[in-house]
């Protein structure tokens, strides 16, 4: 598998999953997790998740913008991992954008609600796994 | 929902995931996550896995114990993040302990493979959510 390839069935992954674990460092320095929901994206360059502008892991990225991306499928023993940058948005297009029904339960003010908040990643490397084969490539 | 519910709804979480994400961070700062399999556990308190020697997150761990494991059921909107600290084990008795019929596959020289690795994770703090509630917590 060369890193062409390994860029292709990423993408696939990606596609395929509309969940995605996001990684953060926290105040202590300590790696964490958390599950959302993979709301938009362009190749394996950007993603887009909408999240409460109060939530611990805003403040993390605010603090310390690395960041990570997993998609998963256990089944299949196939993983994509992208490292980047994490950046909290105010954008009032993003966050329209992004606004579906059922977002008020979250935002109860609407999308101008100053508790919602986009959060866009954008990737620098990435990993791609499948069985014992393993790829490392940039994502330029 | 008290601390006492949330450590036990995550434990009940833990029951019902074998598959887990875990934390770590990179030799330039990022964090990192892996898919693993939670092979056995005590409590919330200490979780061991097995891995290669030479695998990078194994790496990570060596330079920077700080780690995080994350069981989630997207499904549910229901996650348990545990922070604390791992270590890589060469202790023959966990290596016995932890192989299973397959694991030569990834350990061709068998139990004492110097490549096959027991990572042991001892949780300090959890944080539990079911839907909108989320309840933060020691593990003593």
């Amino acid at each position: 598998m060369n890193t062409s390839e390994a860029r292709n069935l990423g993408l696939d992954l990606v596609g395929r999953n509309r969940s995605v674990l996001v990684g953060s460092i926290d105040s202590e320095g300590y790696p964490n997790i958390k599950g959302m929901f993979n709301l938009r994206h362009d190749g394996l360059k950007t993603f887009l998740f909408s999240t409460n502008t109060s939530s611990r892991h805003v403040g993390h990225f605010v603090a310390d913008p690395r960041a990570c991306l997993y998609f998963v499928d256990f089944g299949r023993v196939e993983g994509l991992q992208l490292t980047g940058k994490m950046e909290a948005c105010q954008d009032p297009e993003l966050k329209q954008l992004l606004w579906f029904d059922g977002c008020e339960k979250y935002y109860p003010l609407g999308v101008t609600d100053p508790d919602y908040a986009v959060l866009r990643f954008t990737a620098e490397r990435g990993n791609y796994y499948h069985g014992l084969m393993n790829v490392a490539f940039d994502v330029p």
